[in-house]
This record gives structure tokens, C-alpha cells and sequence, in this order.
């Protein structure tokens, strides 16, 4: 029986944090870390743009590839700001409960 | 003992996809499939940039909220485009194995 | 005869700018000065995914005035920041001479 | 004396407009209309997460560097979609006369 598909986030978010101080040379990620906060937002943001245009334009395929590279960096954000996945998980939870159209006024209270 | 926290992303999978043709009046979910995928896509791209925005010069807090916010948008155009979780998950699987610049110049070939 | 077309942008600019300290009540413009940099910052991106995705899925007008609400956006920040149109005018002029593929060298070194 | 210092902008979108079909070996323009209004849209979107991440992290100099390749990349995008600068001139001119917090009600009816 597979592992819980999903938790391949916390996963990844372990690897991604403990990178966090180690050689740039060796590590993307890590070389990531080390160019500073402006650097991550950036490449997260592009991204973002990157999957918004795959969805527009491009097959599923590239949204899948797109998706998973906007993932990765937002968890190096995460790990950057000191943010933990369970803090995420937890309020997608909390949000669980309320729905349509309030779910909406909830979040954007 | 907790559920796989990650796994709440595949629960929030159901519901948004299930959403899909649902009553635009009743559900934000639902207006926002009726609206097409330009406006998904431009959804998920301003909360990129929210999400850019909070990581710079805002709390962890927003940063949660908004990441949650970019998350919920991201599936909503994964429903619309076709692609299950899953595809996500298992294309990060794949990259898991490799690492550092290298796992950096898999996933840019 | 018509004003050169383009110098639009030096007069907006002039307009905007003057906002800054206004009454926020009585100006879109003062208000954003007034909510500080990081939500003006978001706004421009905001406007810009709306751009990306009015060229993607729109016709010309929604473009134009996707355009046109970005580049006033720009030039709120520009304000803020302390940046003159003149600036850019002149770092555009400066690329003019440089041409294809070394223009792009030029632009990235 | 100087020629008036924006009109630069539309010197520009007359350049970048007649590399289209040009040879995508000698000029970036042609290069990057041979590759589509996908890949032209894509990197507007993200000189626009350059200009907004230079405004929030960076210096002026840089923004006025990102600010420039925003322009840039906006006039390609403009020229694929047969939209001419004089338009969005137009655009910016007729809401010159609305003010104020009924400006923003104009642009956003």
C-alpha cells in the first residue's frame, strides 16, 4: 500500500529546510537560500506565471510540470519565513467547514 | 491520532472538483468555474503575487493565509484542466531521488 | 497638431505623483500612496497577470485597458520609489543603439 | 533640445514591432516572436515579478532597470496583438478628465 499521496509535501519540505546553510555549489537549493528572500519570492512568483500560462496555452503535461515547480519554491519561501506545511494544512482545514459562497467572505474577511 | 496533514489537499481536491457545474450563487467555487479558465488563471495569479507580497514585507501569518489562498486556486485550475493530485505528487516523487544542481537541471531539461 | 502621443505618461505621472499625501477619501491614487508600498507593489502585479491573461484569452480593448491600468500602477510605484519617468526614458534610450541578440546580452549582463 | 523624452516609447514599439518575422538568430525581439504569444506573455509576467520584487527589495536603480524590460516586454506583446501604443495612449488621456476615487470606479466598471 503507497504512502499517503499527499504528504510527499512535508516530505519535500523536510528535504527543502535542511538545506537551508549548505554549499550553493552543491545545491540548488541551497544556492536559493543563499541569494535571500527577494531571490525566492521572485522565482516563485515566475512560477506562477509559468503555470498560468501552462494552463492558458500548454497541455496538461506542462501544468503538472509547472505545478510541481511552483510548489518547490513555495516551500523554499516557507521554510525562508519560517512557516511550517501544518500551518498551511491547518488553516485549509479550518476553511473546510464553511463553504460557497461565505467560504469566499471567510477568506477574504 | 491526526490524519496525514497533507492529505487535506486531497480532500480540497474533492470538493472543488465536485463544485465543478455547481450553482454559481451558492458556491465561490462554482462561480469561478463558470467564469472560465482565464479567470482561474488570473485568480491564481494574483494570489502569486499576494502570497510574493506577504513574504516580503508581511508576517508569517499572511503568509499562511495567503499561501492557503494560492493553494485553493491551484486546484481549482487543476479540476478545470483535467489534472488529478496525484500527477502533482508523483511528478515530485520523481524528482525526490535527485539532487542539489542536478535535480535542479531535471526538472529545467 | 496633437501633443506627442506618449508624453501621456509624463503628464499622468506629474498627476500621480501630486497624490502622494492627499486625502485618501477623495483620491484612488492618495489612498494607495497611503496603504504603503507593498500594496502598491501588489496592485502592479495584480495588473500584470490581468495583462498576461487579457492577451492570452481577450481581445485588443481588453488588453488596452489592462495595459493602460498597468502602466499607471507602474507609475504609482515609480512615485514611491523616487524613480522620474525620465529614468526609464533614458535607460530605454541607452538599449536603442544596442540591436538583437546583443541587445538582450546587454539588457541581462 | 532634447526630443520629448516618452515618445521613446513609441520609437521603441516601431523597432520591436518591425523585427516580427525577422531572423531569430540576429535579433531577441524576432526570437521571441517566433516562439509565440505564450512564451511573450510569460516573460511580461515575469519582468513584472522583477519590477514588483526590485520596488519592495531593491534599490531605485534596479527598478528602473526591471522597469525598462517591463516596457520592453510589453510593447512585444502589444505588437503580437496588433495593438498600437497610440491606443493605450488614448485610453490613458480620456481617463486623465475623471478624478480621484471616481477615476477608479471609471477603469474598473
Amino acid at each position: 500500500m503507497p504512502a499517503p499521496a499527499a504528504s510527499i509535501l512535508d516530505q519535500l519540505f523536510v528535504t527543502v529546510a535542511g538545506r537551508k546553510g549548505g554549499d550553493p555549489d552543491k545545491s540548488y537549493t541551497a544556492k536559493l537560500f543563499s541569494r535571500g528572500r527577494g531571490k525566492i519570492a521572485q522565482k516563485l512568483g515566475e512560477e506562477a506565471i509559468e503555470t498560468v500560462v501552462a494552463g492558458l496555452t500548454e497541455g496538461p503535461d506542462r501544468l503538472v510540470s509547472e505545478s510541481a515547480d511552483l510548489l518547490y519554491h513555495l516551500m523554499v519561501l516557507w521554510a525562508d519565513c519560517g512557516v511550517a506545511p501544518a500551518e498551511i494544512w491547518a488553516e485549509l482545514e479550518k476553511r473546510q467547514g464553511v463553504s460557497g459562497i461565505d467560504e469566499k467572505k471567510a477568506r477574504k474577511k
